[in-house]
């Protein structure tokens, strides 16, 4: 694909300051575009780079007046990067239609313009909505649905049941709709309780690879409109996560626990089961959740703590050897003091 | 399935309180549950629910003696509600036989009644016991032995020679017998120590989605009788773990560890390598195992510790802010004493 | 495979004690091994096991000079030992050839002697290295590219433009090539970034399963020679791993971290992104590193230090209750003197 920068200034809704006909065939980073290439610049302690980069042309914000190469200048740079890589260099869909070798029953209702790979298996009573994507070795199990414009990455397992949205996308290696993990001790022994909820994924989900999402023992595991979740998190049954929130790789979070709207989870932190994060709260990474946070609070730390919190006592820990020095003084001095006293 | 009360408290053991020919058709959480449908309380903070429940039927302890909906007594109401789950909505068993896309070598043992799906993969000289279901796109290698009345879920690995019991369930995306993590560093390479020992797993193992189970570098991994094993699991060569043990999801237990019978590890903890954890040991979340734990010991933390010193250390910990202030008050009294003896 | 001891030890280069005729055909740990089998020793507080092993034959250090039974006498007994068990255990290569029910479109490059598993599914402008093994139910993608002798375990899936080099041993369930996670918030939603750049994996590199190795947003994600990955790893986009570098299991690595060459990152350890790992450090079991860490040094503990500081402040913190102890007995002690003073 090759466009001119007055072109890519148009899509991006941006002003171009220098020479908008260079033809651009490429986007890279600052450090490692070359001669028809674009790149950006967001943070404006990379500024500097603009005198040497090779770039034939650079999107900048506003502030930006003019330089020594071409410039788009925007509201928000990265964002508008992010339009031209897909412009630029856009996703390649696999050939539309069914492969033969792809397994699929009777009666299964399958939308227009859609793609499923070889090998893959779809059982009966499954929905796929228009221009969605299955590539090859994915399993959907019975009576499973999937909206519009889904992409589902190969090896993708979706069991009986799942519900999923429009816009979503999947990657490999990732299993919705498990057994939820329930048993009860009796007499020495772990008897299974039957998970028989189901899993509801809303619109513009996108969840990483080789992740794990557990069906409801009763009712839903529901994974509400926008959230985002990283490779190799765990999802436990009847698990509640609000719209726009973003699970970082590796998190944790237990049985019957609501996540609200706008949370983060930083990387490998986990919470425990049937308490509540509420909206817009940061939980930091490695964290140890053990009780319900309010909204817009931020946590870290094992167990979690408000940050602020976490931090001061991080900080008298690390001073610790110093205040035993202080007070073996302090006992010297008085020792000092009683000797006196005494004598 | 539609049933009778009455039937289903013989079916169950228990005892009907109110009219025992209503119909139930469903399950619900008892929130959720309406009219045609049985719930349960295990909790007894939930009797209030009782009131304004809309179930047709409650399952309660034999403490209960009436209410305004019709109740069954039992001794214990989640074990009995998760027998009427299995009972009014049974596990759908796949269509029995080998599908035609299923490749199968000559000579496999191949057990009655049992189940292989689309696209799995089986090499030479694999035996599978009766009634057991093999979902599509499971891959099983050469030698490898499964026994009777177990449930492989699509997506599943075992590698050659692994040795799977009875009644055993193995979620999807779960990798069995792939090679330990042992190398000899000489010369500033790792050099890879040959993984040629097997994995072991008795009956009535329940293994989650996306678990490792890695073969032991000779001999045996070994998951004994009754274990029970959430999602996204490491567990190294050489481990064994006892009967009716508990693994809570995203633990890791380094190679040649020894976890003893009925031990409880909760999530997110790391167990390290050639320790033991001893019978009925409780691990807690995200803790850090170094050393061998005892029987019946909790232990929690970073490094883990009994859990009780792990809570006064915890509580030290928050109150060192106030140490610090009163040992600074405590040197200004000092200067005090010494300013007086001087004057 | 049977070899007498004479004909063993001149294989792995060392000198036979005793019976240089005897017949080896097996290998098994010390207390394990039985007649016809070989052990070894590398530690010496198991020399006392001289005594009584079964085995026919033992490989020990050179300092030994002679015992009840016959000995192989090398350098490094325990690099040893790992050449015999390949010599009479060798590695079981499948089938050669491309099995029926694979998926190769035309104009793939297919190296000699290759083996392509059942159900495997090679997409266009795939290039295979001679003597590679894909095993079944593999995933490669557009144009993604595998050197010589490499072995690929079933469900492996290596997306579009992937470029792995020779001698790459890949176990299953691991995802290479799946979108990095990277979105910019903006008016309160997510926007996904396109990650359009690739996956470089070099030669000798081991990964074990259900690893997750993203693309990179731009450029690559780069794992360099001899890299030795255990299971359940994350590695995020843009991060660079230095040769010969040890990832034991369920560690995470964010995004565009750079790990040095010879590191070892111990069991769930996680690595924040934009960071360095110098040459040769040691990163603790479940540490979490927040901040660059120098070549050579050894760090632990949450957030990660130091190893000596984490310990001295591991052991202030245990003797907390003793401090508190110790000031309130000044506190006491004190109030004595300033009594006395005022009396």
């Amino acid at each position: 694909m090759k466009k001119s920068l007055k072109e890519i200034a148009r899509l991006i809704e941006g002003e171009v300051v220098g020479n908008g006909s260079i033809e651009i065939e490429g986007v890279a980073g600052i450090e490692e575009a070359g001669k028809g290439e674009i790149t950006f610049i967001s943070d404006k302690k990379h500024l500097p780079l603009l005198e040497t980069t090779q770039a034939s042309a650079v999107i900048v914000s506003r502030e930006i007046k003019e330089a020594r190469v071409s410039l788009i200048r925007v509201e928000n740079p990265y964002l508008a990067f992010s339009q031209v890589m897909r412009i630029l260099a856009p996703y390649q869909k696999p050939t539309k239609g069914v492969h033969p070798s792809a397994i699929i029953p009777e009666g299964v209702d399958l939308g227009k313009e859609i793609s499923i790979g070889a090998h893959s298996v779809i059982e009966e009573g499954v929905k796929i909505g228009d221009n969605t994507i299955i590539y090859p070795l994915v399993y959907m199990g019975k009576g499973s649905r999937i909206g519009r414009d889904c992409i589902v990455y190969p090896q993708v397992m979706i069991r009986e049941g799942v519900e999923i949205g429009d816009r979503v996308i999947i990657h490999s290696g990732t299993v919705i709709g498990s057994d939820g993990f329930g048993y009860i001790p009796h007499k020495g022994r772990q008897h299974k309780v039957p998970q028989i909820g189901k899993v509801v994924i809303e619109d513009d989900v996108e969840i990483g690879a080789n992740v794990t999402i557990d069906r409801a023992t009763l009712g839903k595991t529901w994974i509400k409109r926008g959230v985002k979740i990283d490779n190799l998190v765990q999802i436990a049954h009847n698990v509640v996560i609000g719209e726009d929130s973003v699970i970082v790789a590796q998190v944790g979070i237990s049985g019957s626990t609501e996540i609200g709207k706008g949370v983060t989870l930083a990387g490998q932190a986990g919470v425990a089961g049937h308490i509540k994060i509420g909206d817009k709260a940061i939980v930091g990474a490695q964290a140890g959740v053990t009780k319900s946070v309010l909204p817009k609070t931020i946590v870290s730390g094992y167990p979690a703590r408000p940050h602020t919190q976490a931090k001061r006592i991080e900080a008298s820990i690390l001073r610790l050897p110093e205040l035993y020095k202080l007070v073996r003084e302090l006992k010297k001095r008085i020792e000092e003091l009683e000797k006196k006293k005494e004598g």
